[in-house]
């Protein structure tokens, strides 16, 4: 690009911040209305009332079409803000949250409060707040003080809201197949969401690692041994065979002794090395990046391959594990009480690596557990998706990296996110789509009570304004085409 | 003995048991007041209150001293009722009882209520009915009966009723220890149970098998490895160890992959073969013995060994076995939540068999898992006592069995119990009784609700009298000496 251009860009780039400064106090109520209308997938609670909000939102952006787009289950929010402009980014969204049922918060949790949260300033304490109602809200801000500001916008936008996240996407896949052709039209996928962390540190992630998600049971009745119906006297273990203890023995076949190395039949068959850009992302990171924020927060004394940071981040990043998320049967309260259980059952996550296939591993466990003997084992799927793959040198990544310089901060590019979200289904084919999820602004306690997004912010951590700025920041990057 | 001495016998017995007809109304009534009297150990009520009672049943009977006896917990009640006898029985007694808190009974289960419940016709329903209340006071009636129809007593009768069975007896061993003296003039121990299967089966024990019940974690904060304090997210397993990982695969080590063969160091190096007698009883056993009522009672489809009744008993009666009552930890809900739990906790029970020692094992289970490298892990001693045993040819045993004949049923004498009871505190030193648990008579869901002992009987199973008169015919044959 040329100088003059990368003038015009800063240019157009210092009105749209001037604006989203005059407009901060009526953007917060803007992210407030959308918190306070509930969209509780789960329970099916505010979903159309939500999606009809959004929708207004999109026309009101100028979007045409802006509609909602019926599916088997909660319905998709699609938009087109087409301008002419060269390039075109897909945004994806998310207007579905978590359930708030059961939990104590120490305000209405749909109430959208204001709460002052040191060291942050004002917080929005809300459920949604930070996953994901306040971010999408920002976003829509961040658009319209582009459009204030220069008149226009530097890319046509493509929105996709979906209100099946917190579900685990169902319908999406099938959203995108029938709007395939629409669709493709993108360049490149955004997911605008607020990574900063509590220390200032800011994340892109352009991947996820895939996830499979199963229950595994031994039963006295699909096994045909072991008491059929019920928990019997544990003194007839001599005679009896035992269910749980068959669930022991085949989780212990799936893992080495230590937990760390999967041993399940052929699950690293078709793990593929890191790319270059893969590797230079993560000897880059390396420099910077420190494993003593997570040792305070999730109170671990030592993690595994510290001695090194190079060595400790390729396992997070390049490691497909098999995790046993929780187990139970037989007899769990106080005390002691002697049954030999009739079943007992475990939960297991897998975080899956390119270009393992999350129906090929679940094929294996499936074949790992029949060629043992464990046939009547039940294997239950109760959730994933595929993992998705942008290169960490990727213009939209280049863009998001760029756009975030601009706000004084130096990103950290994550190889990929260790968690997951769907952008597997904008990544793969049909739409094959380059992607990153990125963005400034703080916020916590996703899926917990007392969840927040930072407003004001501090020395470390951006609030509301940058966040919206840091939007508008990337577009315009995008849109520039240096990258 | 001399034909003129059984005939005596014969007559004397004929009489007790006409008398145990006259008083059944009455001592119908004597079980429902006893049952009326909670004994619930532990939550400590009407401990006290009970122990008074059977201290006046006692001395009501003349015993001399009838007393109550205090311990570091809940008291002993002692009775001597000495007549000058050339044999001396020690008759041990449990007056406490399971709680009913929390449980759902079709009648108050603390009234003593009499049901018709076919087809068994009258039973009483209630706490303690069964477990032991109905058969302790049963045995006083045969007492009294005895002394009604025949003016004195074959046999001395030492009685020590405790008060904390259901809590594994902890300050038993300290009683006979102080009263050594005065129980060391018992010949042998009886336990009178109620040990009618409702096909009319008869039991007889003469020895139980040990027990050791443990409980085993894994945990972060021991360990010094994974999460120190709570479960943190699933993704963060590439670079976290699991505790419940480290908990499967140390159970795993302790038996084979089957879960039949116990496979912890050394377990079976003090495993004595059976005698001589042991293996007799098992194949006379063998000839009578079936295992279809077990397969419809516990709906086990198959049991181990079960090719031959032989194979399957010597496995039931003689093989020790290390059972995992429960297993817990990290997400146990519906659903999938991810999570890397920080904590995973198993029970397990271990019945053993003559010469395995209850500390012997359990230092053996601390050794395996040291030597395994996983001394962090907590093992926490729940419960459990020695094995006991009786020769089953030995003269406690063919006095019962001489007895139960009596009566017109052909008992089987099981070489042990494979559920566990305190014997061993009187068959151990300093005692060293032979000892056997016998009786007549029927109950069910002890430990249950609706526990019930059966007063009327059928074809199959004898009634209360029925059941007194076992009692009564049992301490005729013991004190006869021809065994």
């Amino acid at each position: 690009v040329s100088r003059g251009t990368a003038l015009d860009v800063a240019a157009a780039q210092r009105a749209v911040f001037a604006r989203i400064d005059v407009r901060l106090e009526a953007d917060i109520e803007r992210v407030q209305e959308f918190v306070r209308q509930p969209s509780i997938s789960a329970e099916d609670r505010g979903i159309r009332e939500c999606a009809a909000l959004l929708r207004d939102y999109l026309a009101a952006l100028g979007c045409d079409p802006a509609e909602i787009v019926e599916t088997g289950g909660h319905p998709v929010v699609y938009g087109e803000r087409w301008v002419g402009a060269p390039r075109t980014l897909l945004i994806y969204l998310m207007y579905d949250t978590q359930p708030v049922s059961g939990e104590t918060w120490s305000v209405p949790p749909l109430e959208g409060r204001i709460v002052e949260q040191p060291p942050f300033g004002r917080c929005l304490v809300a459920r949604g707040a930070k996953n994901s109602k306040g971010p999408l809200r920002a976003f829509l801000n961040a658009v319209e003080a582009i459009e204030e500001a220069t008149g226009s916008l530097p890319v046509n936008l493509l929105f996709v809201a979906e209100g099946e996240e917190e579900l685990g996407s169902p319908n999406l896949p099938g959203f995108v197949e029938r709007y395939a052709d629409r669709l493709a039209r993108a360049d490149a996928m955004l997911h605008p969401y607020a990574l900063q962390e509590p220390d200032g540190r800011v994340l892109i992630w352009p991947g996820t690692k895939g996830l499979l998600y199963v229950e595994v049971e031994a039963s006295g009745e699909r096994w045909g041994r072991g008491p059929r119906a019920y928990d019997i006297h544990a003194s007839q273990k001599a005679i009896v065979d035992n269910p749980a203890w068959r669930l022991v023995s085949a989780l212990a076949s799936l893992v080495s002794d230590d937990g760390n190395t999967v041993t399940l039949d052929g699950f690293h068959d078709t793990v593929r090395p890191p790319t270059a850009a893969e590797e230079a992302a993560v000897v880059t990171l390396a420099e910077t990046f420190s494993i003593e924020p997570f040792r305070q927060l999730w109170q671990v004394d030592r993690f595994l391959d510290e001695e090194t940071t190079l060595g400790l981040l390729r396992r997070y990043f390049f490691a497909p594990t098999l995790n046993l998320d929780g187990i139970w049967g037989g007899y769990t309260g106080p005390g002691s009480k002697t049954v030999l259980p009739h079943k007992a059952t475990a939960k297991l996550d897998m975080r899956l690596v390119p270009n393992q296939g999350k129906d090929e591993i679940l094929a294996k466990l499936r074949r790992h557990l029949d060629v043992r003997g464990y046939a009547d084992l039940d294997v239950r799927l109760l959730g994933g998706g595929e993992w998705s793959q942008t290169a960490p040198d990727a213009p939209i990544v280049r863009a998001a990296v760029g756009g975030l310089r601009d706000l004084g901060v130096e990103p950290e590019v994550w190889p990929r996110n260790v968690g997951f979200f769907p952008g597997y289904v904008f990544n793969r084919p049909p739409l094959a789509l380059p992607f990153c999820a990125a963005g400034l602004g703080h916020g916590g306690r996703a899926h917990s009570p007392d969840e927040y997004f930072v407003l004001d912010g501090n020395d470390k951590v951006y609030g509301l304004a940058g966040c919206e700025k840091s939007y508008a920041a990337m577009v315009f990057y995008y849109a520039a085409g240096d990258q």
